[in-house]
């Protein structure tokens, strides 16, 4: 039940690339895990498991949302919390992960009101995906997400993770914690008092 | 030859939306209309005929870039001005339309710079698409084009066209206009000084 205001804080992992290798998918896990040690349960779903079409109105006239897209809205619908990464793609979000959110806002079940998320992004370059975080801020605040105001951004992440998938640096592990612990807490301000 | 000094301009007309009856398109055959009365030779792309898939670096790295995204760069490289009409989906870019721009960037034929653009974006609401396209500056410059300083808003799209599919509203045609005679300018001062 995504409105209980008991129990672990139920979080949707979500990363916005379809790599295998992607850094944001490791980044992901960093984040997964710290969620966990903090008592979070976490949902991880792989975006190509969803094997979503692009967006085409013509196509949800005639046929509705398909099956991958009432699937996401489903994940979305039984968490509380959204971890969200983010790679940046010529500046912004990448349109494989901009795609799956206009598919999640269509349809009957708007899944975003009353959820909270975080946002993470790893980028190779010097700019840690910031400019798409920037635009995803304005994206899920036009579909009533509660954002935290924290978040991890992650440059130079060819470089950033020994082998075990850690972050080498301190103080990059420290700003994702500081954006789960966020992110747990609206959780759990949004169970006492719901919008 | 996309580095001709004479001739004709050569404008390639794209929209952000696979729907046949999008607003966008209507907004784009009314900016196209102009353009061809100033002059330009305006080439007409459709982005469902790309087929494109969506982004995936696995597959890119597997099997190269698809057949539909070397189509969109040779129509790109092919022209020296866009004139792009962007829908706006949850406060953004279509990832369906960011999907194509994504695809179009990668392999080693980057067919943007050099190249003007003016944006037009039409919405059912009052925003007229216009965050969409700010966010489609920051892409688009970051792919080093030269976006001119005009553009066309269209809100209330649904109620913005006679059964022709002319602008009913003087003024809405007179700033597309104004997009349409900058594209051109700017395809000529670019000729004049390339890059």
């Amino acid at each position: 039940m995504a409105t209980g205001t008991s129990g672990a804080p139920r979080i949707l992992a979500l990363a916005g690339s379809l790599r295998a290798g992607s850094f944001n998918k490791t980044l992901l896990r960093v984040a997964a895990g710290i969620a966990g040690e903090l008592g979070a349960e976490v949902d991880w779903l792989e975006l190509r498991e969803l094997n979503l079409p692009l967006y085409d109105a013509d196509e949800e006239a005639a046929s509705g949302l398909p099956e991958g897209a009432q699937r996401l809205q489903a994940r979305i619908r039984a968490a509380e919390g959204l971890l969200l990464a983010c790679p940046e793609y010529n500046h912004s979000i990448p349109g494989v992960f901009k795609n799956a959110i206009d598919w999640a806002s269509r349809g009957a079940g708007n899944p975003f009101p009353n959820k909270a998320a975080a946002l993470l992004g790893a980028s190779t370059g010097a700019a840690g995906a910031l400019r798409a975080l920037m635009q995803m801020r304005l994206v899920l605040a036009g579909r009533g997400v509660w954002i935290v105001p924290a978040q991890a951004t992650l440059p130079n992440a060819a470089s950033a993770f020994d082998e075990s998938g850690a972050l080498k640096d301190a103080s990059a592990r420290k700003q994702v914690t500081a954006a789960v612990q966020q992110l747990l807490q609206q959780v759990q301000r949004l169970r006492a008092l719901p919008a």
